[in-house]
């Protein structure tokens, strides 16, 4: 089918370039933010073998780590290209991509966590290009939202302050009454609340990108107050995910956390665009399909990464009931 | 993108019909074909326990038995649904689509030869069918041939000629020379001569059908003539592939053989139309790409359902060398 072509050639050059640009943006986060997770990791592992107090434990002796603060500077430099991504490519393109970060993460940590990368392994790597591969050519392809006052008059829609509610609810609710109860038991507890809250930090960095090209372009109060208002949110937002994110990565395993992590974090994105900026509204039936079969195609390809980890991980989960039972006890 | 809609309007309802039909045709040929193996294998076992000379060993004791004969009618029926896909659709579409025959393989294995259907085979099923829907999205719509008088003068195609010749050549030396001295220690020895044939089986049939259609419309000289020259090639080219394949189905596992045939079978089909109908000619680069990340995915799925069989592999072939001994000693 000659379908590319004409698609593009309506959406204009300009689509067309932001779109490239988010994509490259997208997959250059992936790779520091892959890194930035084996390299936190093995400071946490280090600190551990010092015999300092865990983060799960409550501790904060990882600020003092030199390689901690590279891993932080990384994920940073991570996080930015992320933003920047959302800021000029549709979300449900973007988020999915972070899986690239497992691959990424996978081959650094058979290099530098003496994880051997088996067959399982290399298999789930191939799919988790292949189903990438898939999400890019289905993926929307426009932008939904134009300024910061429709976006504004979109926050107004009943659907999503419900979705807004319900995740301060969830938020809430595990911090102080689920977390510390079964937080350091059940891998789901930390990261359901670091997804639903980093859902509302994507959509808020859509919102903050938009408002400062709109205080470039041709500023208003709007636009002023809007950027404070989004800036505050995704600050509060990514506070709460990364001090909750780190309690997560120190109480399991990264191969755990990671796969888990991202199938919550896309699928609730993937929501609350869909409520937000209706970015699959106005795709064909075929491009919905082909992303969904994209989107469990690379689901498919973490959880064989995840699975070619068990050895390493089994390894490390003795180890680590080691270290509680001497911080627990 | 609205890429779909138009190619379908642009192509007329017509292609679309015979769109749609190939793939009903190619999805039913597949539960046939899947459930014939199983039966086949089936009726192999109970031969071999009865004591009787094993096809692989030159033995034609299954021609008496009533569920080989059914296993035989159920490929045939398969066979013909088969060949009508090919009439109507094209072939870089209905090949690949013969996964699914792997997949409802595996699932009766499962339930009738007692293998246990784990989280491997599992995956490797639900792979199977992601990347089967995928193939089908970006599958070439239209047919490249009209005509019997077009197919024709495609034939005399230089690089199609040294193709046909390739494959005589292959298919000579591997019955007369290497088959006797390799081919019951290398499963590729008959498998790349079921293969090869196999691709021209296909070029042939899609002739056939096209000389009968023909026959039918506006008879003529030249559609009795083609009609006849691709019957007794489709009738040779077929008893070779059923005569070898029955020997390397005989020879080594279901879950061996399948998954190479499929990839070998199903790549030389895509070079053998590629060269004689140009079926890849027309696609953009996004559906060329799809389609090979398709195909990419539908080969890890095999290879997974492969994986997930081996144990019930080893046990069968350790079975299998005790009947060798008895046989060839």
């Amino acid at each position: 089918m000659e379908s590319s072509t004409k698609a593009w050639s309506q959406a204009g050059k300009n689509t067309q370039l932001s779109f490239y640009s988010g994509l490259g943006l997208a997959i250059l986060s992936s790779v520091f933010i892959g890194s930035s997770f084996i390299i936190k990791k093995l400071s946490l592992l280090r600190l551990s073998r010092k015999g300092a107090l865990r983060a799960g434990a409550g501790g904060f002796g990882y600020l003092k780590d030199w390689m901690w603060w590279l891993g932080f500077l990384t994920m940073g430099i991570g996080e930015l290209a992320n933003f920047a991504a959302y800021t000029v490519a549709p979300a449900s393109l973007v988020t999915p991509l972070g899986a690239l970060s497992v691959l990424v993460s996978a081959v650094l940590a058979s290099k530098f966590l003496k994880e051997t990368l088996n067959t399982l392994g290399k298999l789930g790597c191939l799919l988790c290009i292949l189903g990438s591969i898939v999400l890019i050519i289905h993926s929307p392809k426009e932008q939904e939202v134009a300024s910061v006052a429709e976006l504004v008059s979109k926050l107004h829609n009943t659907y999503f302050l419900n979705y807004i509610i319900t995740v301060v609810s969830i938020t809430i609710i595990i911090i102080f009454y689920v977390g510390p109860r079964y937080g350091s038991r059940h891998v789901m507890v930390y990261i359901t609340l670091c997804s639903s809250v980093g859902s509302l930090t994507v959509m808020a960095c859509k919102g903050l990108g938009l408002s400062i090209s709109e205080i470039v372009s041709k500023p208003s109060d709007l636009s002023y107050w809007s950027s404070s208002l989004f800036f505050l949110t995704v600050a509060v937002c990514i506070f709460i995910q990364m001090n909750y994110l780190n309690k997560a990565l120190d109480l399991f395993n990264t191969s755990v956390v990671t796969p888990v992590y991202y199938v919550m974090f896309t699928s609730l994105v993937i929501v609350a665009s869909a409520i937000l900026f209706n970015e699959w509204g106005n795709m064909t039936f075929e491009d919905i399909l082909g992303s969904i079969c994209g989107f469990l195609t690379v689901i498919v390809a973490i959880f064989m990464l995840q699975g070619y980890r068990k050895d390493n991980y089994q390894k490390q989960s003795l180890l680590r009931s080691d270290y509680t039972s001497v911080f627990y006890t």
